[in-house]
């Protein structure tokens, strides 16, 4: 079955947000079955609304169109689907029951604008909405579904799952399956090199993708047909075949980012980790903690950013930091274990860099970054030269720490 | 001028990754005067590929082409450009000086895998790629103008900026503006109802858009025409009144986030802050270092995950921590008010919470965050009860703590 999403928004098109729905569409709806085809992003004009809907509508089994169904002005979605379908708005009590409850809930009197949330298409049915005023939309029409669901990623996500997924669970017969193995430390195309046979080879209904990001290669490999049991036997054939010829450079056989991989490594050793961050600012503390769990195995960190900081709190010696740099293997490196004694830690983590765009000098241009990993046995650090721009550099930084960090573990016995 | 983004990659598709690309794309165009009309996401199929190009290429003036063009085997774009224009590849001298520039870099031997980067259609002039091998490709057909670009986001970063802007640059002619009025504490329905009259009587040209995000809504206007000087005064206009009936509601004038506001107001005020953060795990401080020039106003700040390390670090008292729970009122104010006095800052920013999935219980569900500020004359503290996902629940504090701060900061002598 296939699928096309529609996202109605100028704000989309300017770039002044990044469409994070279509992602969780498709990542939720492909294992039901469901082939996302298309996304289209369009603006909330009548005439793009009627052709993005006229034309996604002949090609796919169902179309998903997310915005303009909020409280204000500029959304105009479902007078636009009324005139598509030549029908009228008619008053739906369910729809006006929530808009009650919800500002029963805050306290708030409803005004003449949320009480015309409970508006509907006459041809749709509505779709209750826990977290806002603004019901979905559900319209059958020339064998084709249509479901109008609001952009506030919360409520898009409630309704989909508690109103749409029931409705749309029996209607695909295919079984679609991925597998995901993250390599690191080996470019694109030196993998693509050494599993040439392999790819050549692949069989009927299984695919390779690569998805190359920072310091990792994501292979994605697909299988799709109505035989769930054949198309996992072959996807786990095509994995150990892969898997046999990088050898130790597959650091994860599921799609799990560097932070969930060094975390369960962590928690699987019984060791913990701490961090002493200056050019990642707290990134590489983040990353981790957000990981449900990571509480096992971080107790805590320090984000220190001046160089009266990095002497006050780990005890970097004032010299050391005027007449090396806050940018040196030594100050690095003294941070680490700082950090790891400090925090009676397993690993002690560092990174001190400069992200940018400020602050490069000939000697140490923007993107010089020092991290260092201290444990029990010693202290080891590397130097990176990096060339983004300063959100790059430190995301960069942080994903390179947590690599390094992963190894040291991995290698400890 | 209208262009479309054509973004080709199952890996979107399918809720890998998400488009970042055309966000930027549409950030940089439309200040040139370029209207992104629609951005359309497909497969890497041949068939799709030809009709999205066809399909755009009737409506717009430019076309850009992203993804596809990687070194490895599922990168099909080009032999699909030749089959879409009835064309040969051919090698490409230049493009190819530039896949031995990169690999004598890397001191690495060219695959031919590599090599294969340098052939281009034969209609297609070759963009040059600074930071990858593959080159972008220009092509004029029609009096559409097709751009290709691979879909890494630094490279076709890169192409745009130094390859194909100097080329776009002079052939619009409209000027668009835009303002942006960051609004705070004071719910998208409500600013509605408030700012009616003007949208009703919004002036030929002007545009008025809501964009709700966590704590704020940020209303955009945009304004387009001929005559810059008079789009400028409209806006202004427009501006001016919507802040009169909003006041101090309106945070920001132009669109900035939260931690670029609340950091201004600190350079400005001369004042420097630090955090304890338990929940948010270093977000907050991962926030303020994302913006250039923190370190003006933030030295360091430390997050204390378990309950020895907020003893340890802050010197909360383990009996408090036992009895009233690390998400509590006293603790939060204790960790707010060890941290201003442990960093020197002038303000103290701490959060505890309970981001999820587990850790929740009867008294203290998950979502319940418990925040405070101290300063020289006390501390404040206020509770939350978010209902997201662990990740929302983190963003969501992280945007909340720092809006509380922003007033504590402002209203501060």
């Amino acid at each position: 079955m296939k699928a096309e999403i529609i996202t109605i928004g100028d704000e989309i098109l300017i770039g002044q947000v990044v469409d994070t729905n279509s992602a969780w569409l498709g990542q939720e709806l492909n294992p039901l079955g469901w082939d996302i085809t298309r996304i289209t992003t369009i603006s909330d004009q009548a005439d793009e609304i009627k052709n993005a809907i006229s034309d996604s509508s002949k090609r796919a089994d169902m179309v998903i169109v997310t915005g303009g169904l909020g409280p204000t002005k500029d959304d105009v979605t479902k007078k636009t689907l009324c005139e598509h379908f030549g029908v009228e708005l008619v008053f739906d009590e369910t729809a006006y029951k929530n808009v009650e409850r919800i500002f029963n809930f805050l306290k708030r009197p409803v005004t003449q604008v949320n009480k015309d949330q409970a508006l509907i298409p006459a041809n749709a049915k509505a779709l209750h909405n826990n977290f806002g005023t603004a019901p979905g939309l559900w319209i059958e029409h020339d064998n084709t579904i249509l479901v109008v669901l609001p952009g506030v990623p919360y409520e898009m996500k409630d309704i989909m799952t508690n109103e749409v997924f029931p409705r749309i669970m029996h209607l695909s017969g295919d079984v679609v399956a991925h597998r995901t193995l993250v390599v690191s430390g080996m470019p694109e195309s030196v993998i693509s090199e050494k599993i040439e046979q392999i790819e050549i080879n692949l069989p009927t209904g299984i695919k390779l993708a690569y998805l190359p990001n920072y310091s990792v290669v994501r292979l994605r490999i697909t299988g799709k047909g109505s035989n769930e049991e054949e198309i996992n036997q072959l996807l786990n054939k095509t994995v150990v075949e892969i898997k046999a010829i990088l050898g130790q450079f597959v650091v994860s056989d599921t799609d799990r980012r560097i932070e969930e991989i060094v975390g369960e490594l962590l928690a699987t050793k019984n060791k913990t980790a701490s961090f002493a961050e200056s050019c990642t600012g707290g990134y590489v503390a983040h990353l981790v903690t957000s990981v449900p769990g990571s509480s096992a195995y971080f107790p805590g960190s320090v984000v220190t950013y001046s160089y009266e900081n990095k002497t006050d709190v780990l005890g970097v010696d004032a010299d050391l930091l005027w007449n090396k740099g806050a940018v040196s293997q030594e100050v690095v490196e003294k941070m680490a274990t700082s950090v790891r004694i400090k925090n009676a830690t397993d690993y002690g983590l560092a990174i001190s860099g400069i992200a940018g765009p400020s602050g490069g000098t000939k000697d140490k241009p923007v993107g010089t970054v020092w991290m260092a990993v201290s444990d029990i046995n010693g202290v080891q650090s590397v130097e990176y030269h990096l060339r983004g721009d300063r959100k790059q550099n430190i995301e960069r930084s942080g994903n390179l720490a947590l690599e390094m960090l992963r190894k040291r573990v991995n290698e400890a016995d």
